[in-house]
């Protein structure tokens, strides 16, 4: 199912896997809205278009892949349940999904998973395991509760059906951005496994190929801007760390590098520091909340990681799922 | 300029005065988008479409109307700049509006304002001078101001430019809604002074007299709610105290008042209690920032004030312009 293909580094995700996705997850996903803020305009004197996906169902983009792969299981799979692991977006996506389709939902998150995301994946029914991140590994327990139970397993990037899922993000802004008579000149979004950013840049590219496509990543968690560099696979040192809960992917996966490194531009590393300015910034000029995971894109520009004066830049706030004392650090930053 | 009307306690807005502001404002202010939250819908078991003025230029709904106002002066009038009184809303969007147009602005403000008001009114380039709330008349200064320098008065909601600017929030509410195919059976916006729900219910009662206008306003500034059971113009105590800083005047206006007793189903008083939690649910639900005043609709609803189980229902989110320490307590409660 994660490995279709004979050759999984020779993998591109199909535009025409995404046009299906976003008419099957028509009558499940929310369309987000595409606006601006004439003050981030200014102060970085560009047109920026905030797609803003911590209005998705959930909370985050993870709904849109969870429920398009949710929605093709057979009526057997779906009697088996489903089993996933996650630090709490894909989670929560996962389980609003199999709420919303009545099937079991097993997910494995670490116990220092944020409060928010953990009760979230509770609040949608789903039968959370919690493991210890330092000595258990979630996708051990997660394959052993498949096979005990047969469930089938919806992995958090890895998946052309998931991809695809997060793709309708890329054909959204693109439909949107044609709505106002304008081409992004550039498309920026965080990447963890890089199934969003494999996703987006997949419709981007394919409606607008000199739109350039960029993701953005913990400084901490750069293995993406290191893999897109040298061309392989690089793995991040086994003790990073950053505030950045939702982007902490050890390696980009086989599938979605595959698709990345055709496609983008390039990979921004921002800092904790800037991420945390980010958050701060969403608050008091956009009125928005922002986990730090969703705030990179937006880290990226207000820290001059790319020159976008007079350019029409889209940014994907990808998530909004934080706890409380996370984001009054980030106000008091 | 302010009481055009022979018998201004007769006073109703012409529609077309809505419809001429939006088409005056197109260049300068933001359409805000309407978007809802299916998490917020199932809590509510009704479909609740969210307006946000909070992504309003300036973070609230005060630029249209303070930016219709100053778009009709004339060259002369624009010479001798603008003086205007505030809390701070219509401070910042008087202040954004006359930068955009090349007006010299003053305004006054309270010294307790919040800090996050007084500093974007300043970043604006306006001239503030502060005044003390126990002590001093901030009309009577604004006036004394007006004499000396030749300044124009831009008064925050009895003037029917002010108010029609503020109508085009209801005049955007009923195309958005009709471009989702949908007929509002209730809105509910924040009153002070009258000026946005007067202009909101003028712009809406004309689209679809079927629907239903409320105010939102604290229980203790509730003077709109006891000014329509009375059918007179009441006042609130002098020492009254509310966390919603932008909801503090005194009685409604003449001009509000009169269209507002025409127009209005009811006024919903929410406690500064509900309107914390409001606020936290804005936080963590819609992942949206609002302030106090602004949070009030959405008070009105989660705390049960209205019944709209089964119906749409459009909520104005008014402004988003809350210091980190308000913010703060409203998560903490």
């Amino acid at each position: 199912m994660a490995f279709p293909e004979k050759h999984p580094e020779d993998f591109l995700l199909p535009y025409s896997d995404i046009v299906s996705a976003a008419q099957r997850l028509r009558p499940y996903a929310v369309r987000t809205p595409l606006f601006e803020n004439p003050a981030l305009n200014e102060v970085l004197g560009a047109r920026v278009l905030i797609k803003n996906e911590a209005f998705q169902r959930t909370g985050s983009f993870k709904f849109r892949g969870a429920c398009n792969r949710a929605l093709q299981l057979t009526p057997e799979q779906k009697q088996g349940g489903i089993v996933a692991w996650s630090s709490g977006n894909h989670a929560q996506g996962v389980a609003a999904a199999c709420a919303m389709l009545g099937i079991a939902a097993t997910i494995v998150m670490p116990e220092d998973a944020p409060l928010a995301k953990l009760n979230g994946t509770k609040a949608y029914g789903a039968t959370v395991r919690l493991y210890d991140r330092q000595k258990e590994d979630r996708e051990a327990i997660g394959h052993a509760i498949a096979n005990k139970t047969g469930a089938a397993l919806v992995p958090p990037y890895d998946d052309p059906h998931v991809m695809a899922g997060q793709g309708t993000v890329g054909l959204e802004i693109m439909e949107q951005t044609h709505a106002l008579g304008v081409v992004p000149d550039c498309v920026l979004a965080s990447s963890s496994g890089g199934g969003l950013i494999a996703g987006i840049a997949t419709a981007v590219k394919e409606r607008s190929p000199r739109t350039a496509v960029y993701a953005a990543e913990p400084a901490e968690f750069d293995d993406l801007a290191r893999s897109l560099h040298s061309g392989k696979r690089e793995s991040n040192p086994p003790d990073a760390q950053s505030i950045c809960d939702s982007l902490q992917a050890s390696t980009p996966g086989i599938l979605t590098f595959s698709v990345n490194k055709r496609l983008l531009a390039g990979s921004l590393a921002v800092s904790d520091k800037e991420v945390l300015h980010a958050m701060k910034t969403a608050f008091a000029t956009l009125k928005l909340v922002l986990e730090p995971g969703g705030a990179c894109p937006l880290a990226a520009l207000l820290s001059g990681k790319l020159d976008i004066r007079g350019k029409v830049a889209v940014i994907v706030c990808s998530g909004g799922n934080v706890d409380t004392d996370m984001f009054m650090r980030a106000l008091q930053s």
